[in-house]
């Protein structure tokens, strides 16, 4: 891990970018955390992007550090500046034509599209913990939000350093991962954009349905795919300073 | 609205049962409420049976008061001390019937047993509501929550003065009561225990999509029928505080 910038922001949280072998990423760290106790960290997903999503990212960043929490992300596999697959590049085309065409999106199309992109992201955030554990600043239970939930499902299954997750529902989720999700025992938040179009609701409902958790929530609100309402973001935040402080 | 006991509680809550006609019921404010400015009003539905309900019903007027909201209930039509209706002890009974013989229960009992209860528990509900806000001590916007859900639903659609209501699915809902869901505008927070296998949970999440409220959350959360966590309930009292406060 190798940092590449740094800069404080006005609230003082520390925004530090680095890289992990080629795999860009960015921390940031709580005002206080240089010289109080270190902090709990949470992961934080996204689509992939670093760049397109990072004013949303700091966002989330900042309101976690605020409640004195680290968060820490890095970009996706064949996202951002790094190098893209041509297997996923023919999956995501593949299901555009599905979706302008107005077809089903077959299984087979989703499996392509996410199972690559799971098998070898989940490795790499797996190895940026490593990183970040070892550092002073962090340290105690780790929480991991959002972005790609067939990715939040595969590390809350493998990775026993997770111990609270919010996910997002909303994409694809192959057959094989909603099976997986039967094994996840951590607690979960589920968010659901209710009226996102785009969205196959039921494949929501279903893949919350498995999920083996005892304590396990579903938190369903309107908006429209990024229009998640500011309370249910102040609700999520709230699980993890329960499961995490 | 004739007060028939006055006591007050531990937490400095005044804890008073009246009668409005016939119909019993009890009202708790807070206790700087002689004090100080005139509470909101938090309306506490119930499945009927106050002395049976009591104790839980207390616990979510002490939550209420904490929050500096007055709370008040009534007995439903039929149930505590209050005179049975043939027709609805008929309807019960069916209803029973069909669910020990292991049977789907037909639209026709549920209208039977529901459809008169939500018919004049209602207007009973607002002549409560006339009574209570003639209070001195309670005054501003009325919230309403929990109990039956399809009397929550009537008196979301015809009573104005509520202005944002907490609805806990699970019993069962007449077909004409989600047609009167499309209708419900104010904010609404439905409470759905994802786990309670006396609860028909698509009915539920159909009811919910029909609410025509433009901020409508759903939170599902496991536990059992009774077992509504402590977080949950702490969710809905956030959410009477943004709407009513």
């Amino acid at each position: 891990m190798h940092f590449t910038s740094e800069r404080r922001l006005d609230d003082g949280v520390l925004e530090r970018e680095f890289t992990l072998g080629e795999i860009p990423g960015i921390l940031w760290t709580p005002g206080s955390a240089s010289s109080s106790a270190p902090a709990p960290l949470i992961l934080i997903g996204h689509p992939g992007g670093l760049h397109r999503m990072r004013p949303r990212l700091a966002a989330r960043a900042r309101h976690s550090a605020a409640d004195g929490f680290a968060a820490a992300t890095i970009e996706l596999p064949g996202s951002g500046d790094r190098p893209r697959s041509a297997a996923a590049e023919q999956a995501r085309a593949d299901l555009h034509r599905a979706l302008e065409a107005g077809e089903p999106v077959g299984e087979e199309i989703v499996d392509r599209l996410v199972l690559p992109l799971v098998d070898k992201a989940v490795p790499e955030w797996r190895t940026a913990l490593d990183a970040l554990l070892s550092l002073p600043e962090i340290d105690g239970p780790v929480g991991y939000s959002g972005g790609v939930i067939s990715i939040g499902v595969r590390l809350a299954v493998v990775e026993p350093r997770i111990s609270a997750a919010v996910l997002f529902a909303g994409s694809f989720v192959p057959r094989t991962i909603v099976e997986e999700a039967r094994q996840v025992t951590i607690p979960l938040h589920v968010l659901l954009q209710w009226d996102d179009e785009g969205n196959d609701r039921q494949a929501a409902l279903d893949l919350f349905d498995a999920f083996g958790a005892k304590e396990k929530t579903l938190h369903a609100n309107m908006g429209g795919h990024t229009g998640v309402p500011q309370f249910a973001g102040d609700a999520a935040a709230q699980f993890f300073t329960r499961h995490l402080s």
